[in-house]
């Protein structure tokens, strides 16, 4: 047993699966990460891969879980109908759903749904990074880069509209699966805001529309000029984002003040491809914490009550 | 044997083999399909596929074949290097290479590369079904669509400059390895000038620099509305198309009078998606008869001295 647990809480995506065991004050006092994200959990059963981790870290029978993320979607543990778009987040913990778990409650944050017919879209586990910003009132945009960018617009800490973006997915197309893959094959792990990158933001901004023509470009410079893996990788990168925040800004508006979510390489990539953009005034926050932070926030408002440590 | 016999001409892609036996004038005599791209075909030898399609016609030893396509490329039978745009294509012919064969003359077109370090671009195939247009003295743009869609530049039948666009590779990749896949899985064969097509070339030009967030949005339309497998088809080839339009003018100046060289259901594709930028003039070539003619008119240049029929 941990001293002073008061709930664990789950980051459970498509791809990985991240939890941690929280104090009452939001203290840190274990936590467990896997790659067992959707696929593998269902063919597993999601209780008894939860309940491993658990185990592994001696968590008694009744701590309570709180989970965000695809765990909730229709291919996930239990659906989380998702919440419609405009929105205040407060609300968030309340609409959380029970999945069915013999020894302990657990639930699932829904998702947030734009039932807009011209710009549908949905999220699931961002919604919850937004809380801490939520609740502090924020007014600006907010940009959440990864597999599936979003870009949100918060106006005085209500949700008001936001923005999916295939970025992610579409390097990791272009890089793994297309005539393009030849051309980065061979490049070193990570990538980073090098001159190929600058310039791919820059060339994607000034003409977004010569995407298309700028990723063949890649094999063509790999071919022809016999382009560095490395370079094209950066390249390609920069192109990908360069064509997001652009889009960003059309559909959204200006990018000052964007709050940036985010953690790890793909952080410093954002931060220098929005100062590329001219974008002033942008702050970054760690997604990690500000995930962990609205699961024990949402965990608090669950649990406080009904579940109460002794 | 066929009577009037002259020459064999082959079009050799990454997947497909096209060949037709013609007679000194251009008429076609018979002619031979199949999938054996590059890949089979070097594992079981380019010189035996060849031969097996001329047996199966029963042409004899000595008619000389002329080829183009990416059986030229390092991957395929012998490397055809290169010509450097610009250039005046009526060199082409003169440029073939020999491929080594036992029976017969065999000689593979060139393809062309730009060699710009700002926009390296490469066609291999392309070159040859300009040949009518350049002999022509054709001036103005021309559109070769399909994976990697060209445009061409021509100044008084001269290729001045060209750029490639990964369209259709996108539309695969999206369509079968994407999380827009599960919106499109159960479509129809084809596709069509839809509605949904038309609203997505209209809103590709309208706002090009949002394509990564329209992509995510076919499957966010899917999941909260249900969108028919038809319809999101559409409307990812209309985005794809559009996106490739506006980057067309962007690089290449206006559309108006472009000359459209394509076979099958992507031809009406394109015509209607020109129309709807508003593009005058357009004209509708057919592909292959395109690439024959030019196939045909190198082969008349390069073997009538050397290779005479009696």
């Amino acid at each position: 047993m941990m001293d002073g647990l008061a709930h664990v809480v789950v980051d459970w995506g498509t791809s990985s699966f991240r939890l941690w065991a929280l104090a009452a004050d939001g203290r840190v006092l274990a936590e467990r990460r896997s790659a067992q994200g959707l696929a593998a959990s269902a063919a597993e059963g999601f209780e008894a891969v939860l309940e491993s981790h658990l185990a592994a870290l001696g968590v008694a029978d009744g701590v309570p879980v709180m989970m965000c993320g695809m765990v909730g979607s229709r291919s996930g543990w239990i659906e989380a109908a998702y919440l419609d778009a405009p929105l205040r987040l407060e609300g968030l913990a309340e609409r959380a759903v029970a999945a069915p778990a013999a020894r302990r409650p657990v639930r699932i944050l829904p998702g947030i749904a734009q039932r807009s017919p011209s710009h549908p879209d949905v999220m699931r586990g961002e919604e919850t990074q937004l809380l801490a910003l939520a609740a502090e009132g924020h007014d600006g945009l907010v940009c959440l880069p990864g597999t599936h960018s979003k870009w949100v617009a918060l106006e005085t800490g209500a949700l008001a509209g936001f923005a999916t973006f295939m970025t992610g997915e579409l390097f990791h197309l272009l890089r793994t699966a297309s005539v393009v893959a030849p051309a980065i094959a061979g490049a070193t792990d990570g990538g980073g805001a090098t001159e190929a990158f600058a310039g791919g933001v820059a060339d994607a901004m000034a003409a977004p529309e010569t995407a298309g023509n700028r990723l063949f470009e890649l094999r063509a410079g790999w071919l022809l000029a016999g382009t560095a893996p490395d370079t094209a990788r950066d390249r390609l990168s920069g192109l990908l984002i360069g064509l997001e925040l652009a889009g960003a800004a059309r559909r959204l508006g200006r990018l000052d003040g964007t709050v940036l979510i985010a953690s790890g390489p793909i952080a410093p990539l954002y931060r220098d491809a929005l100062a590329l953009a001219g974008a002033a005034g942008i702050r970054l926050r760690d997604a990690e914490s500000c995930v962990r932070a609205g699961l024990h926030a949402a965990a608090l408002a669950a649990f406080q009550t009904e579940g109460a440590q002794p």
